[in-house]
Order: structure tokens, then C-alpha cells, then sequence
């Protein structure tokens, strides 16, 4: 096993891969910007060095300083978290030159997943379904046109480069296209460098369901069941939950082996979710992407199935075969995870950086905190928002949003406004707690209305 | 269901059944001393009311007080929690003479549980191993040099009315004999107000578990496997585990039987634990006593079931059948409890209340914290002494034991001494690790000699 791994990540993604390793009998290594000196993850690591200025282009994204730590402190491998470098395959090829395990997939893989057309074309080709689309980026206009009468308006236009909600523009009247097509390639070529588009059908009313896989380096593929995060707010998932409420075990059966067969495609090695689009007037679901990495939401998973999405990554990454096939996964009870935000839910979620003065996260059977947040603590305004995730198990839906409700009626955080009374107001909500909502709950559904 | 539910107890236990109330919709009436005012408990009620001075007699043990705050706030069940009040027929006599529903066993259950030569005499009648002693209450001290002699040294001499580590004597030496039965008849008599004492064979080495019943009122009892308390100092447990490391699938089989059949023979109702002597040498078990309460450690069990114990006891206080059969409870995985006092471990644990300056319990997947503390809080010196209870779940005994040592080491606790210190060393210690050891283990392995 390694003896030493560098974690290339800030906030409570680096304290939670702090917590694997220090089960694994790992030596930790963070890295922080200049912002970040008196941040928890620096206090939990076994050493702790900066890397540059506050800027993340020049800390966390800054390839030099962090390679020079992990060469000068002898980690063996990086764990990138996810944002900053999970997904970059320069990154993950500079760990291969440097004889530095990167603790993600190959190169290979995040490329051809990285670019949406290459991916939506593997996973043609591999059999998975993908939404009805161009065949790859757009030559011109006609090709776009002609596309969008045969399917049918609304219909989308991405960036194959895009990500992030950036670069993806819905058209839903003819006259609009032309337009959209060249808005979205001017900014895809200044976001991205790359000002490729292409067009697919435009689905309203979906669930967003994703399937947690893991693959060794022996060819093994296991999935891990689903996670449903259809409740969103301009992209931005917010809550998620499995099982997902939206699907049935026949589908979550074929989607299990869509997934599969996806991982397969691109010989992927680790952690990694395929996100579907779930139609539920058709029952059909296709591929949307597949991120190469660990995700925000994977405690959910591992409430339910009792595995450490964390040590199997470095496990796989340390070469070790998976200890286990995909008939001893079981999948037992009900988990949701609430993002908890330094933002102002009634100021339209406007972010709200700055001390936290108490700070006592809630406790208890079937409640999980995975934060980098402490009494005291300053939240820097130059990263994400999110503070806290709070997780609540319980053996039915029922049992895990009202111990959800509890626990978020305990969350004390005084100083900063927070996103702790969004959720309650969620967790009260009649559609919410029908199971039956598509990624539009919020939009039709306005919260907070009633005490803005 | 009950619409109110008052919790005549405080700490962490009050905390603890707060939040089961909450998530199933019932109100709260919280009690407290005047040196409670700040507590938890107090915050998180839906109402709580001051019911006398710090000394515990004139407070939390006060019937009268209790059951005035009861009536005045229409609560129609009150739960005790364990200690105080739990364990006292005259309490729950009161409360059904009020029709309140008291959250425990019948009184008759209560009584022929906590008078320990009944108990013993019920147990043999319903075919439950006991240690082999005096049949019942000794009415002179030949009977007792009679049974000493014919059984072989040590004997115990033990107070019918004794519990929490009074009115019990070991006697290795037969000249010792009749001074330790006319001094711990004196102890009990001044402590309990009844002098009667038995004798025992003295089992030196063994392992304490424990099995955890739920009963309800139709005739249903089921086990929901056992509980490892061995690791204790001066009879007070520390830590625990379930599986217990010591048993065998058999083994457990056969307790789990004797224990129902233990809950049985006094048609018990609610949550209980039948604890054995587990003698290693011969694969033998006896019973030890029988709590007729929750216990501290119920949250391992909880951990490898999935069942909220509490909301059991709720249920079947509320006439609700058991919706599971024995058949449904499968145990999974493995959890341990460190009992984190305040208390100064390098000074033979003296208590050290005072201020909490700085309160970070510790979280990420497995880890469970059950405490009535927050930053600030004083503890104040008139209870008990423990301040958390930290509980790990794993898929094996090995993960279960690297999270808690993950846990405890990143449990901020400043401003008071704590036991956590403690806890590290018997997590890394070797004899601990084999899970080969019985109830002499710290006394033969002094933990914490090496930083003295």
C-alpha cells in the first residue's frame, strides 16, 4: 500500500480523503493557498505546505508547486478530490511522467469522456443509449436545422467542451437557433478554447439519475445502485438521495448494466458515476455523462451499501483487485445528503462568506457530517460556498427525511446565513416528499415564497 | 401515537431520546436542576421546565416535581432514560396510578429484575444458566461456609438489593468469610435499606455480553444479538462492541434463546438486556442480571441492526406489535462505543468538570456521536461524568477499530481533561487488537503507564 499520498484539494473533500487514509494507515500531505492557512484540512494532515496566492489558478489549479510538494515530500500518489484537477488529463499525464500515482482513471479515459461529443459517440457505440442528437459537432447551419425539424423543437445546443452549466443554450422556437448556435460557440471558444457544438433533443421533465461504478485494474466492473439528483436550482444539485424514488428495480437493473457497459468502453479504472437523463412518461433513460471522479454526493452510496468509495479508489489505484463482486452488494435502507451552503436562501442564494461564530453540527443514529467547518472558522469568499453536507440513513424514505428534519433543526451555524432553512422548507414540501418531481421542483415550486 | 412525551432524565440520554421523539412527530417536555438551566437537552425540547436544586434526590429523582410538570403539560408518557429513575417500581407504580404511560417494563417485571436473589430464582425456574450459589438470601453463616466449602474459592458475597459496584465482596481466603458477609450486610442495609445478602461462585476471568431483547405487548420477543462490555475499570464499562469478539455463531444462538426465554418468564415489555458471564474456558454462560431499561450502549447495536432502539420502546409503550420478526434482523458489520469522559486519565480518572472551551466532535462515514455538549458548555459536577458517547461502524472489526482511531484523533475536546488519551492507547494495544481478553484486562495491561 502507498505509504504517503498528497491531496491535491481544499474543504471537506480533502478532509474526508484525510479520514481514508489515516484508516489506511496513509501518511497524509496537504497543500492550501495563502487563504487556506487555518483551514481544517491543513490542521488534520500529517504535513501541510502552501502553494501560492488565494487565486486558484495559482494554488489549486497550479500544476509546478503541487508536483514539487509531491516529489519533495516522497508522496507516492495524489488524490485530486473533485473540481480543481479531478478531470484534467494534463494533470493526471504529468503524475504518469513524474512516476506519481494519480488516483483516478487513465488518461485515456477522462479524455474521452471529457469532450461530450467523443463521449456521446463511445457510448453509441458501446450500446448505451444517448438522447437523440447530430452525429457529432456541427459542420453548419443546415446540419443544424435540418436536425431540429426531424426531432422536433425545444432543442439543445452544448458546447462539446462545456461543463458547469457553461456553454449549453436550450432553442425552442426555429428563429432562435441561428443565434444560439453562435452565441454558444463564441463562448465556448472563450471559456474553453474550443468552439465545437452540437445539437440534441431538449427533454423537459426528467430525473437526473446517476449510477456509482467502481473498476479495478483487472477488468473488473461493479455498480454500486443510483443516485437521484433531481433536485436542482440553475444546475446545481442541491439534494440527492438513494434509491432514487423515480425508478424501479427493472430499471435500475438495465441502468446498473448501461453503466457497466460504459465503464467498459473506456477500460475506466476507479471511482466514477454515469448520469442519466430519466424520462419518466417513457420510462427510457440515456446517457448525459460520466464524471471521472468521486462525486460530491457519494456518501449517499456508501450509507447504503457500507462501502468506502474513498479506499476502493485508492485500493484500485494501489493496483489491488476488487475484494468483492457485484452479488455481495447490497443495497439496504434509505440515505439523503443536504448541501449546506454559506449563502443567503432568501437573498436568492446569494453567497455570504465570513466567520462562523458557533458552529455544532448535529449528532446522533443515521446522521453523517462530512464538513471542513469548525467554531471559528473564516470561510474564504474565493471557493465554492458549500460548508457542510449533512447525511441522513434510515431504513425507509420516510425515516431518513424526518431524521433529515431533525437533524437540520440541531445544525447550529451563527455568523453566516446558510441554506440550513432551504432545506427544511424542501424537506416539508408535499412534492418533495411525494417522490414525484422532475428537475423543474424547484422552479415550479418556489420554497421560500411564503416567508421571503 | 403520543402527541407528548416528558423525558424525566438528562445528558446525552435526553438528548438522545429528543431526537427519536422529533423524528416521530411527538412532542417534547424536557425537566432540569437548577445547575442544568444551560443544557442541551433544555435547547432542544419543545418545553422544558425546572423541577428542583442540583442534588440529584431533590431534582431528577423527585417524583413529585416530575409528575406535576407531566400533568400540568399533558404529557402522556414519560421515559426515563437509564439511571434515575429507570429501574424504580415505585416511579413507574406512580405513573400508571396517574395514567401516564411509563416508557419500560411493567413494575412487576422491574421488581422481579431488580431484586438480584429473585432474579437469580426466576432465571433457574425458567432455565437460564446461573452461576452456580446459595439458594437465595444465606439465613446464617453456615449456610454460607457450607456452600463456600463445597463450591470451592473465591466466593462472592453479593447484596440482593446491591447494583452500580456496591454491596458486592470477593472472599478468597475462608478465614475472610463472615467478616465479609456482616460487612456488606451493614453496606446494604445503610445503602439500599434491605441487608439481605447470597453467595456466588466467583468467575475471575471472563467476558462480559450482553444481550439486547425487544419485547411488546402481545407475546413477541426478539434478540438483536449481543454486546461486548469487557473492557471495564472498577466494574464500569468503557468500551463496546458488537459482535462480541469472544463468542461463536452457537454460542450467540444459545444466549440470544436464553434471553427471550429470560424476557419471558417475566413477560417483559419494551427494550431490555440480559447480561452473562461468558466463561472462555469452558464455553459456558451464566446469567449476570437483567437491566430492564435502554442502556448506554444500545448505539451499537443500532449500528450493525439498523433499529432505532428508542423509537422501539416508544412504539411498544404505545401498544404497537413489533413490526419485524426475528428473521428480519440481520447484523452486519461491526461497531464500537468509547464512552468519553471528563475525567483526567494520568490522575486515576478524577472528574474534571468545568468549561468546554472548545467543542469539535468528530464525523465522515461511520461515525456516530451521541453527547449533550457544545462549545461553552460547563459541565457541572453534580452527574455523571461522561461527556460523549463516540460510537464506530465498520464492515469488520479492523475498520470499525481504524475509525475510531481516526475519530478520536481529530475529537476536539479543550479546556477540560478527557479520556480520549485513553481510549487511543487501548485502541493500539496489542491484547486489545487479538480481541483475546476478559474484564482483567486493564487491570493486567496499565494502559497508560508509558506517559505517566
Amino acid at each position: 500500500m502507498f505509504k504517503k499520498i498528497l491531496i491535491a484539494n481544499r474543504g471537506e473533500i480533502a478532509v474526508r480523503i484525510i479520514r481514508a487514509c489515516k484508516e489506511l494507515g496513509i501518511e497524509t500531505v496537504a497543500i492550501y493557498s495563502e487563504a487556506d492557512a487555518d483551514a481544517l484540512h491543513v490542521q488534520l494532515a500529517d504535513e501541510a505546505y502552501c502553494i501560492g496566492p488565494a487565486n486558484s489558478s495559482e494554488s489549486y489549479l497550479n500544476f509546478t508547486p503541487i508536483m514539487s510538494v509531491a516529489n519533495l515530500t516522497g508522496a507516492e500518489a495524489i488524490h485530486p478530490g473533485y473540481g480543481f484537477l479531478a478531470e484534467n488529463p494534463d494533470f493526471a499525464e504529468l503524475c504518469d511522467k513524474c512516476n506519481i500515482t494519480f488516483i483516478g482513471p487513465s488518461v485515456y479515459a477522462i479524455q474521452k469522456m471529457g469532450t461530450k461529443d467523443i463521449a456521446r459517440k463511445t457510448m453509441e457505440d458501446a450500446g448505451v443509449p444517448i438522447v437523440p442528437g447530430t452525429n457529432g459537432v456541427i459542420k453548419d447551419i443546415k446540419e443544424a436545422s435540418d436536425f431540429a425539424e426531424q426531432i422536433g423543437y425545444p432543442v439543445i445546443v452544448k458546447a462539446t467542451a462545456g461543463g458547469g452549466g457553461k456553454g449549453i443554450r436550450v432553442v425552442r422556437d426555429p428563429q432562435d437557433l441561428i443565434k444560439a448556435i453562435k452565441v454558444t460557440e463564441q463562448e465556448a471558444e472563450q471559456a474553453f478554447g474550443n468552439p465545437g457544438v452540437y445539437l440534441e433533443k431538449f427533454i423537459e421533465d426528467f430525473s437526473h439519475v446517476e449510477i456509482q461504478i467502481l473498476a479495478d485494474n483487472y477488468g473488473n466492473v461493479i455498480h454500486l445502485g443510483e443516485r437521484d439528483c433531481t433536485v436542482q436550482r440553475r444546475l446545481q444539485k442541491l439534494i440527492e438521495e438513494t434509491p432514487s424514488p423515480a425508478i424501479n428495480e427493472e430499471i435500475r437493473k438495465q441502468m446498473g448494466e448501461a453503466a457497466i457497459k460504459a465503464a467498459k468502453a473506456v477500460n475506466y479504472s476507479g471511482a466514477g458515476t454515469i448520469e442519466f437523463i430519466f424520462d419518466k412518461s417513457s420510462n427510457e433513460f440515456y446517457f448525459m455523462e460520466m464524471n471521472t471522479r468521486i462525486q460530491v454526493e457519494h456518501p449517499v452510496t456508501e450509507m447504503v451499501t457500507g462501502i468506502d468509495l474513498i479506499k476502493e479508489q485508492i485500493k484500485i489505484a494501489n493496483n489491488q483487485p476488487l475484494d468483492f463482486k457485484q452479488s455481495d452488494v447490497k443495497l439496504s435502507g434509505w440515505a439523503i445528503e443536504c448541501r449546506i451552503n454559506a449563502e443567503d436562501p432568501y437573498r436568492d442564494f446569494l453567497p455570504n462568506p465570513g466567520q462562523i461564530e458557533l458552529y455544532l453540527p448535529p449528532g446522533g443514529l443515521g446522521v453523517r457530517v462530512d464538513s471542513a467547518a469548525y467554531p471559528g472558522y473564516i470561510i474564504p469568499p474565493y471557493y465554492d460556498s458549500m460548508i457542510a453536507k449533512l447525511i441522513t440513513y434510515g431504513q425507509t424514505r420516510d425515516e431518513a427525511i424526518e431524521r433529515m428534519k431533525r437533524a437540520l433543526s440541531e445544525f447550529y451555524v451563527e455568523g453566516i446565513s446558510t441554506t440550513i432553512p432551504f432545506h427544511q422548507k424542501v424537506m416539508e414540501h408535499s412534492v418533495f416528499l411525494s417522490g414525484n418531481f422532475n428537475t423543474k421542483f424547484l422552479e415550479l415550486n418556489p420554497i421560500l415564497d411564503d416567508v421571503r
